[in-house]
């Protein structure tokens, strides 16, 4: 028995359902498990499919274009495994939990190969027998620097791109070539504190509880589709220097929580948003 | 146009979706909303379906059940308003929370009457313009006490029975009459600290959280099928007192949350568990 | 036996301790509990304490005064029961929450009255035999208007101020009046989303968390010292209005968990943050 | 300049503040932090004091003990970095994490060996250039066993040892020899299920909340002082397997917080309970 995931993205429509999943069922496909969502306000149909079957027919898709509106974004793909190639900086948070995530097996995701614009990090991927890139900024403008790192990328045709505390801004002409492929998390419960230093920020105002926000990476800074967000509380007795300690919990936990989410086929993003089932 | 919440509970079988829904669409109904849950380890389908249509054709649940698997449990339901008895005893935070939420349409509730075996809260039931019935239980034993209860609340024939702290222990006899009717709060983070005194339990055991469980009642005193839990973080610093003053908050979120969830037809019970759409 | 709570803000120093529960030792006062902070960043030193004796000096003040650094802000005041005014608009759900947890005894807190600029919850709160005086700001300028919503609560002369869902600015001339006294609930996780509307913004920014943040009013809008923040996790399925109605749940609770820091004397304020024991 | 931590605890008298302190200063020291708790039910007095200074006379704790009641508990401790043996048998999630944060300094933590009675965690400890003790249990009573174990320990000389998933019970002559230094995590929120499969009862129960408890290790299974606790929600579509995958995460994030704690002694333990500052 093989299993497949099957992505609808559409104009909403009556009978969307049934005719969906009447193709499903007289192509032998069993569903395991359904989820869908319209969004009234913009007359918008999403449908998430774990469907199980002997053989996938490969006129699926065909067939179900026949009874879909048009322009509908349609996918059959595989839930789990993702081959990722994450890029950082110089902080090991995020980095040492996908890496431990992935020998463990709690997250399926093959890391395919770190690139940082520091070095620090290089002997930590290494102890997993993952190779590092080491693509210093020094002495290039940003397009030769990511020009390299695309290059590198390149190499490994990877499913998702992580940015695990990378800590330069990426230019439109990088994120286009990776379009909701790219995932940064944010050390900040956005639309607060955008920008840099947002624990500093977060100390001055003296707010009771900080958090991150996982997102896919668009061309407007912080501005991409939300995947996952998570806070804790905090008190006047955190320094700047606590407030990211605990931030960095979040923020690892939060990047994690989103890369399950995608690897599983979970996610649809549309417009600036995202549906997460 | 009218609106009706389709909930459907039986045997898994290929093909269930297309059937339901193609009955649904062939009857000119149009899906707003629709949900579907599979449990593999029982083998048992649940589906909650937002129907909207300018009618709703009396064969629709004769339609339907030509294409289900027999023994199921198919009803057809409005959500929204509901009519309720509410039980107390003394304590004001569960009653109070609801009466306000009814009062300022935040919960779409009727509340029949409330029925309390002390008569501390009937000044504030009578606020509202709410029958207060004051049965107690002196000189009575359980059954005589019970008969009274129950005759008071048949007269006001309630979709549901709300138990908003009413402190004591109902009978099987009681409790059969409303099967699935009865929704208790426990002022406990079940399945810890069942039984009495819990915030006293809590206390003594020097525990880091505590939380409240709504759920319905069945015969076994604290054993129903839960429908909302919650929790708050405490510390070494609250007593036994203050401990309890926390409760009560979470218990009254809690219950409020679950009617939420009742009311909205949001809730399916099957054995002692619930699938919460 | 009587009980007091000193509170102490000053510049740090060394020996503050010892000295000031010096003085409390040599008065024949027993420290209940005690708390103190001190901000490194800004040298500055916080303390709290329960006193309990048979007496209390009239000279205890200046015989602290005496071993403090100057301009220190010291005050001897009772915890629990203060006196509010509380201005309204149209909703009822913060309100509500205040009354019944004030009737119920669940926040020490005595509603001297309750002023609208609408008529709308005039019956809601005389149910509690509470006066409610309607102050239209219609045909007036916001000077006149303010006048007269000043004039009325003089009257009460209370001890704070609570804004539940009062949708207007207040202006600066209004804020002098009362500093550090005025409570706002902002419907909204500050920084996030500051200003009108924030549900749509949120909904239009498909974030994954909502809150709300009790804080002090101050000249700037939105800006003043939080007191209290909490969130709920939402999803894509939630329109605009079922985060607003998820989000009142949040408001409530948060500005009645605020109230009750303030009203039992375990808030001090310093710049624009503040200190929570 | 020099920092230490002292921790006292000790009935509860008059005075005890001042005299602290008062000792404190005329040793030249000043205190960074100081936080006090009394145990009022059982007339009981804690406090932990940051203090700093050029240095710490050796007379310091004769002094304390001159002004504190007898039978005290008086401690002059250094906060951070602390030696640790974590016993483990198969699973990497609470392994894996605190290896990532000591290596990446979140976690201030000398691991000076970590021993297995199963070998498969080997190859990742061996990663991080630490020991690797595999103490098989097979052929061994259980006191052979741990009295393998236990020399193993000896070696290093720890100050606490972490059971991060050992999934066999320690005896009381085990636990006799570590007193208050051996530090659980169980994979429940503590009282509920407890023993065995935890993630299946909590299935079977159809809870709406799973957690996990960090607690010190006594003579009764499952019943030492908490330390730490916190909790995810779920719902009815979890399996019990994905709500132990959920667990897993909840399982190490609560143990590395109960560890921070601990290292940073700002546990103390009392009776069954302890006092988290």
């Amino acid at each position: 028995m093989q299993r497949k995931v099957l992505i609808i993205d559409c104009a909403d429509a009556p009978g969307l359902i049934t005719k969906i999943t009447g193709v499903c069922f007289s192509n032998g496909l069993n569903i395991i498990k359904n989820s869908e969502f319209v969004d009234n306000a913009q007359g918008r149909f999403f449908m998430r499919t774990e469907l199980e079957g002997e053989t996938f027919s490969t006129s699926l898709l065909a067939e179900l274009q026949a009874v879909l509106p048009q322009k509908n974004r349609t996918r059959l793909v595989d839930a789990g495994k993702k081959r990722v190639v994450i890029m950082v900086t110089k902080e090991a948070h995020c980095l040492g939990d996908i890496l431990i995530k992935s020998y463990s097996g709690a997250l399926d995701v093959e890391i395919a190969a770190v690139i940082g614009n520091h070095q620090v990090l290089q002997p930590l991927v290494e102890k997993f027998d993952i190779p590092f890139h080491y693509v210093s900024h020094q002495d290039l403008n940003r397009s030769e620097h990511e020009a390299m790192i695309l290059e590198r990328i390149a190499e490994y045709a990877p499913d998702y791109i992580v940015l695990a505390k990378f800590m330069r801004v990426l230019t439109p002409e990088f994120v286009i070539q990776y379009p909701s492929q790219i995932i940064n998390i944010h050390h900040s419960f956005l639309p607060a504190f955008i920008g840099a230093a947002p624990y500093k920020q977060a100390w001055e105002r003296g707010v009771k509880i900080i958090g991150a926000t996982a997102h896919f990476v668009t061309n407007s800074l912080d501005e991409g589709p939300i995947i996952k967000q998570d806070v804790i509380p905090v008190d006047h007795s955190y320094s700047a220097d606590e407030l990211a300690r605990c931030g960095r919990d979040v923020e690892k936990s939060v990047l994690s929580k989103a890369l399950h989410l995608v690897i599983n086929e979970d996610v649809i993003v549309y417009g600036n948003k995202t549906v997460v089932f």
